[in-house]
C-alpha cells in the first residue's frame, strides 16, 4: 500500500502527542498497517517552533491543511467548536477523511458533520473525544455490536473523579481539593466544564447514541455537578456501603432513553467504585455479555493521541474501500437511527440517599416516613446520630427505595416544608449498578 | 447489502447462543451491518433436535457446511483440534470466511491455519477464543494500535478465578472449593485445563502474538497452576497487602518475551486485584495510554456467542473489500512478525514470596538471609510469627525484592538444605503490575 498522508491540524498537548506516537512508533505501526502512516502537514495557528517536528511542514493556516491535496486524512485537534467545525467541514467537502478529538465538536454538531460525510463517502472518527485512550467507542461500535446494550455507566471527567476521590481518601473539602486540581493542572482556570458535567455531558451524549442507534441529543441531557458534595456524605455514603462517583449514565427503557450525568452512590463492592484519580472506566450492561468495564486514562497528550493514532490506522485500512466496509459513524446505520425519546428526569427511576437536619424531639423521623410512604417511596437503610453536644440539631440520613425523581421531588418539597427540619435535604441518587 | 449467510458448525453451548443472539437481535444487527445476517445452515453431529432453530437446515455432516456454495461465513463452534482444524482448513480452501471460538486451534495451529487463510484471502476471525464476551483482542489489535505494548496480565480463566476468591473470602481449601465449582458447573470433571493452567496459556499465547507481533508459540509457555496454593498463602498475602490471583503474563524485554501462567501476588490496589468469581480481566501496559483494563464474562454461551456474533458482523462488513482492508490475523501483517525469542522461565526476573517453616532456634533468619544475599537477593518484607503451642516450628514469610529465578531456584535450592528449615519452601511470584 503506498504510504498514507495525514494533516494534523492543532499542535497543542493532544496535537503534540499525536506527532510525537505517530513518530516514535511509525515502524510497528507500518507493520501493523502495511503502509506507512506520514505527517505530510502540521497546521497551528501559533506554537510549533520549538517542537521537533523535523522536515515536516508547518502552515499557519489550517484550512491550507483541509485543502492540501496530498493529505488523506485530516487529524482536527484545535478544540472548540467553530474554527473546528469549519475546518471538518472543509475537509469533508474536499472528498477528505476526517479524525478529531473535540467531544463538543461531535456532541453539539454531530448530526450536520455525519450527514455531510455521508454525502461524500468520507470517514468522521472520534475515538479520542470520549475516554481518552480507552477504546470504549470502538468497543460500543464493534466489540458488543451483537448486543442490545441496556444501560451505560461512566467515570468520563478526570479532574470530577480526582476531586471525589480525594474527599473521600483524605476527608478533604471539594473548594480545597479544587484548588490543588488546579495548581497540578488537572482542572482548568474555569472549572465548570469539568465540575459541573458538561464535559461528561458531551461524552455521554456520544457514547448513548454508539449505544442506542439515537441521534446526538446534547441539549436533552440532565446534568448535575459535584460542587455541592459536602464531606459528611462521602462519609455517610462509607457508612452505608456506597461511594460517591460522578457518573455519567445512559439506560434504554421502555418510556424513553435516560441521559443523565450526576453525583451517584454507588455499591463499594462494585469493580468500577474503585476507579480512583484521575482514571476514567464505562461500564457497559449489554444483553449477551452481561456486564463488561473498560478502563484507563481518560485524558492527557499521549493517552488522548493513542485513540488518535488509532482511529488514523482505522481510515488508513479502508481508504480504497467502499463505505460499505466501514463501520458507521453513530454504530447503526443513518437511516436506522431511532426517535427513542429522551426521558425528562422527572420521569427517571432511582433510589435517593437525603440528608436532612432534624430538630431532636421525638416524632420527626416518623413526619418523614409518613411523607416518604404517601408518595409510594420506602426506607431502605436510615442513619440517626446523636446531635453534636450543645447543639439541637441530628443529622438524618435516609436510604429509599427506587422512585420516580418526580414523586421524590414533591415528598422532599413537604419534608422541607416541616417545621421540625431545618434547612435543605439534601439528595444525591443512587444506583447498584452490576459488575 | 445482500444477506449475509452464515453457517454455525456444533450446536453446544456456544453454538447455541449464537443462533439465539443472532435471531433475538436481528433487527438491531441488520440496523448497524446494514444487511441481514443469517444462518442459513446449521451443522451438528448431534444435538439440536430440541432446541427451537426454527426453519434453519440442520446437517449431521458438519463439512457439507463448509462446501454449501451458499454460504459466506462458517463458524467453528466444535471445539477441540481435529475435526475443528481439518473443519477449518476445509472452510479456507472452499474460499470461505471463518469465525471460530477455538483457543487451542487457534494457540496450536493458528500459524498454519493463517498461512492458508492468507493465500486464500479470506478473513480467519477468533475474538471469542479469549475471555470470552471482553473484546479483547479487538483492543490489542486496533484500539491500542497505536501503541508499543510492553506487557499484558490477565485473569483468563474464570473457573480458577473463582477457586481463588472462594479460598480467600471464605478461608476455603483448594479441594473444597474445587469440588463446589464443579457441582455448580464451574468446573470441569477433569479440572486439568483449568486448575494446571494449561486453558489460560492457549488464551496467553494469543494474546502475546497480537501484542507484540510474533508468531503463536504455545510450546513455550510456562505453566504453573494453582493446585498448591494453600489458605495460609491467601492470608499471609492479604498481610502483606497482596491478593493471589492466577494471571496469564506476557512483557516484552530486551533478552526476549516473557510468557508466563502461574499464581501471582499482586498489590490489592490494583483494579485487577479486585476481579473476583467467574468474571475476568486483562490488564495492559502500553507506551502511550498506560494502563488500561478489559474486563466482563470470560466464558458462558451468550457472553461468548457476543464475542462471535461481533466477529460475524466485522467479517461481513468487509466481505466486498479486499484482505488489504481487514485487520491482518496477528495485528502484525504476516510478513512483518517479529523473531524476538521466548525467555526461558529461568531468565524471568520477578519478585517473589517465600514461605517455610524454621525450627525455633536462635539464627535461622540470619542464615536464610544469607544465602538470599550471596545471590543478590534482599528482603522487603517479613513475617515471622509465633509458633503454635506445643509446635517447634514457626511459619517464616519473606518478600524479596525482583530477581532472575535462576538466582532465586538457587537460594531455594540451599535454604531448603538447611538443618534448620523443614520441609520444601513454598514459592509464588509477586508482581507489582499498575493500574
Amino acid at each position: 500500500m503506498d504510504p498514507v498522508k495525514v494533516g494534523i491540524c492543532g499542535f497543542g498537548t493532544v496535537g503534540s502527542g499525536t506527532y510525537a506516537v505517530l513518530t516514535r512508533n511509525a515502524a510497528e505501526i507500518a507493520a501493523r498497517v502495511g503502509a506507512e502512516i506520514v505527517v505530510a502537514e502540521i497546521g497551528a495557528r501559533r506554537g510549533c517552533e520549538d517542537s521537533d517536528v523535523g522536515a515536516t511542514a508547518v502552515n499557519r493556516d489550517v484550512f491550507a491543511v483541509a485543502d492540501n491535496p496530498e493529505i488523506d486524512i485530516v487529524v482536527e485537534l484545535i478544540g472548540g467548536t467553530t474554527t473546528a467545525k469549519d475546518l471538518v467541514l472543509r475537509a469533508i467537502e474536499n472528498g477528505k477523511h476526517v479524525v478529531t478529538a473535540n467531544k463538543a465538536l461531535i456532541a453539539e454538531h454531530g448530526n450536520e458533520i455525519f450527514a455531510v460525510a455521508a454525502e461524500k463517502g468520507v470517514s468522521v472518527a472520534f475515538e479520542a473525544a470520549v475516554a481518552g485512550g480507552i477504546p470504549i467507542i470502538k468497543a460500543l461500535r464493534e466489540g458488543l455490536a451483537g448486543n442490545r446494550i441496556q444501560w451505560l455507566a461512566g467515570i468520563i471527567n478526570g479532574t470530577g473523579n480526582f476531586i471525589l476521590t480525594e474527599m473521600r481518601d483524605k476527608g478533604r473539602d471539594f473548594s480545597d481539593v479544587l484548588a490543588e486540581a488546579q495548581a497540578l493542572g488537572y482542572a482548568e482556570a474555569d472549572p465548570t466544564f469539568d465540575v459541573e458535567g458538561i464535559d461528561a455531558a458531551h461524552k455521554l451524549v456520544i457514547l448513548a447514541s454508539l449505544a442506542f442507534g439515537i441521534p446526538l441529543q446534547f441539549d436533552k441531557v440532565y446534568t448535575e455537578g459535584i460542587s455541592r458534595i459536602a464531606p459528611e456524605d462521602v462519609t455517610y455514603a462509607e457508612e452505608l456501603g456506597y461511594r460517591i462517583k460522578h457518573l455519567g449514565i445512559a439506560r434504554d427503557t421502555d418510556n424513553g432513553i435516560e441521559l443523565r450525568v450526576h453525583p451517584t452512590l454507588i455499591p463499594v463492592k462494585r469493580l468500577i467504585a474503585n476507579v480512583n484519580g484521575v482514571m476514567n472506566a464505562v461500564l457497559v450492561q449489554s444483553d449477551a455479555v452481561g456486564p463488561s468495564l473498560y478502563y484507563g486514562a481518560g485524558a492527557g497528550s499521549e493517552p488522548t493521541a493513542s485513540a488518535v493514532v488509532a482511529d488514523i490506522i482505522d481510515v488508513a485500512r479502508t481508504l480504497g474501500a467502499t463505505p460499505d466496509a466501514r463501520v458507521p459513524y453513530l454504530a447503526f446505520q443513518q437511516s436506522a437511527l431511532s426517535a427513542h425519546p429522551v426521558l425528562p428526569i422527572d420521569e427517571v427511576e432511582t433510589a435517593f440517599y437525603l440528608r436532612m437536619s432534624a430538630v431532636d424531639r421525638p416524632g420527626v423521623l416518623s413526619r418523614v416516613a409518613q411523607i416518604l410512604s404517601d408518595e409510594g417511596i420506602s426506607i431502605e437503610a436510615l442513619i440517626q446520630k446523636e446531635p453534636p453536644e450543645e447543639a439541637n440539631l441530628v443529622p438524618m440520613i435516609i436510604l429509599t427505595n427506587r422512585t420516580i425523581e418526580g414523586k421524590l421531588s414533591s415528598a422532599v418539597a413537604q419534608i422541607e416544608g416541616l417545621e421540625s427540619i431545618v434547612g435543605e435535604v439534601t439528595r444525591i441518587r443512587v444506583e447498584s449498578l452490576a459488575g
